[in-house]
């Protein structure tokens, strides 16, 4: 949800009664987080209109310009759209240009959610996947998914300078003095919702210190060769279907082992409904035997198939060589 | 603010629209975050009606039914009291049984803050400060204050079972499937506001393996003890004066340091003025020198007080010692 006060800082006093009805945009394969600050804010998960995605999982931009006209003309408010680099399933990056573009024409808050894609700025190699973010007006970027720092470290970038402030500014008293004796825009606890959180970006900073962005653009982009190595590997394997066809744009490689007897078995109600039970019993096997844990899950209409995920600079080819047969020695006699 | 999507979950889809004209009561000693919660949530922190304190910071239990008869006479809904364990300044607790009472009678949600003095249920010669607690509807409580959990760590506790699930859940079929071979209960994320977080708690699960309940008590009982000793020392000495009367409650001790050009003064405008600037300095100075450290702050008409509080179980009665003489050091020409 980004953070709409940063758009109704009436809402601090007078809360929700002060403003209209609003709606946001969002698209059916974003973080489902959208929805859940809808609600904690008070405006309501229903007020959350998702947005169609093409096969490889990013928004259609004419989709979203209609849905917002037909908002409108029902009297609603769109006020902001989230577009997501780095999806969490596909790892697909919306069109940020383009989406920029229809923010812009109907003075809407862009926000990008980068928490997963956002590390794909510190490789030059990448980075262009970002295009368009430089027009949001907000960004959420998780160094703790991709740039490997310890849990907790979340960061939300605005571009408006002192915006932060006016919205969660509380002025207490006892913590915020305005006499101390240093400069008090190191007092950074009035600007953020959380009052202790900041501290968790020192993590980052230590991090930035001791590896440099070079050292991480080497750590993305070996994880993004990984993936790469992975795709290249699994997709014209026997016993594997890849879920889109193309390279991945970030280290997600969305996959279906296929076991020796359903191969050859053409599709059918049966032959999904057995698949579907695939990825569930080799990633139990795996986590039971110890080896490896690779995430699952159906989308939309397709059953059960696995998301590896590779965010570890320290895994290696040898890594992906034993994952793929690993899944092979799990999954055979199903 | 607690969380209010407890008692009113139709604002998940629905949003603040859904739901009558709330208030909320919380003293005014209270924590900024209530207000700060107030306005996040979409009610505004103008529905936060602040009730009056006694001399040691406690909630006075007849001001709070007079301002709850008082909403519901212009209309408004009442439903928050949010009660505080531990204040920030004076460390004082709030009489929770009354308070339970008031909340039983107009059947309003019971909310206790105990981020600060939630710890003292550790420590069985302290734990009668929160009676009363055990009849709240949701409790918080931060380990990473009193406990010495490193940042973040914060609970919310919640009496009804299933509530928070039912608050939160998105059922986002890519991260909580249901076909798991494990005892789902352990897939927490969907049950919080904050998906990743509670990793956070294993962090005090660590900690009390090591220390135990009884490593806890014996920690925050000396911190406790060390409060006293301070109080002790500086209560009848030369060049102080009590914020407020008696031991303290919990480890804070608020005092003035009088430097000796102020001392015998009598109590007048200028006097105020200058005596305002002396904790300003004097921990200015403290901060040039790297020695020590405490905080100062005002409250209502009290001028610049400090608040020493003791959490850190390493310290000792040397420096307490320490602390005094340094006070009177850096202070004695002001």
């Amino acid at each position: 949800m980004g953070y709409f006060h940063l758009m109704f800082p009436e809402v601090k006093e007078k809360g929700m009664a002060a403003i209209p009805r609003l709606v946001a945009f969002t698209s059916e394969h974003s973080h489902f987080s959208v929805k859940k600050g809808a609600a904690a804010l008070g405006i309501g998960t229903d007020s959350v209109i998702l947005i169609r995605c093409d096969e490889r999982g990013k928004m259609i931009p004419s989709d979203l310009e209609r849905r917002i006209v037909e908002a409108k003309q029902k009297g609603f408010v769109p006020f902001l759209v989230s577009a997501t680099a780095g999806t969490t399933v596909y790892g697909a990056f919306d069109p940020l240009i383009a989406i920029a573009d229809i923010c812009k024409k109907y003075k809407i808050w862009m926000h990008v959610d980068g928490a997963w894609g956002g590390g794909l700025l510190m490789s030059r190699k990448h980075k262009w996947k970002l295009n368009g973010v430089e027009r949001a007006n907000s960004v959420t970027w998780n160094p703790h998914k991709m740039m490997g720092v310890p849990l907790q470290c979340s960061a939300l970038l605005v571009r408006e300078e002192g915006l932060m402030q006016s919205c969660n500014q509380m002025h207490a008293s006892y913590l915020f003095q305005q006499d101390k004796h240093y400069d008090l825009s190191y007092d950074t606890g009035d600007k953020a919702l959380q009052c202790g959180r900041h501290v968790d970006v020192f993590k980052l900073w230590l991090m930035w210190r001791a590896k440099g962005t070079t050292g991480f653009e080497a750590q993305i982009d070996k994880c993004l060769e990984l993936a790469e190595y992975l795709y290249n590997k699994i997709k014209n394997r026997e016993g594997y279907e890849m879920v889109f066809d193309g390279k991945p744009q970030h280290t997600n490689v969305c996959f279906w082992y296929i076991p020796p007897s359903l191969r050859g078995v053409e599709d059918s109600e049966e032959r999904t409904s057995r698949l579907m039970k695939v990825a569930p019993v080799i990633k139990a096997r795996m986590m039971e035997y110890g080896t490896t844990m690779v995430s699952y899950q159906p989308l939309g209409d397709k059953v059960n198939f696995f998301r590896m995920v590779i965010s570890n600079p320290a895994a290696t080819h040898q890594d992906i060589d034993f994952l793929i047969d690993e899944i092979e020695r799990l999954g055979q006699d199903l």
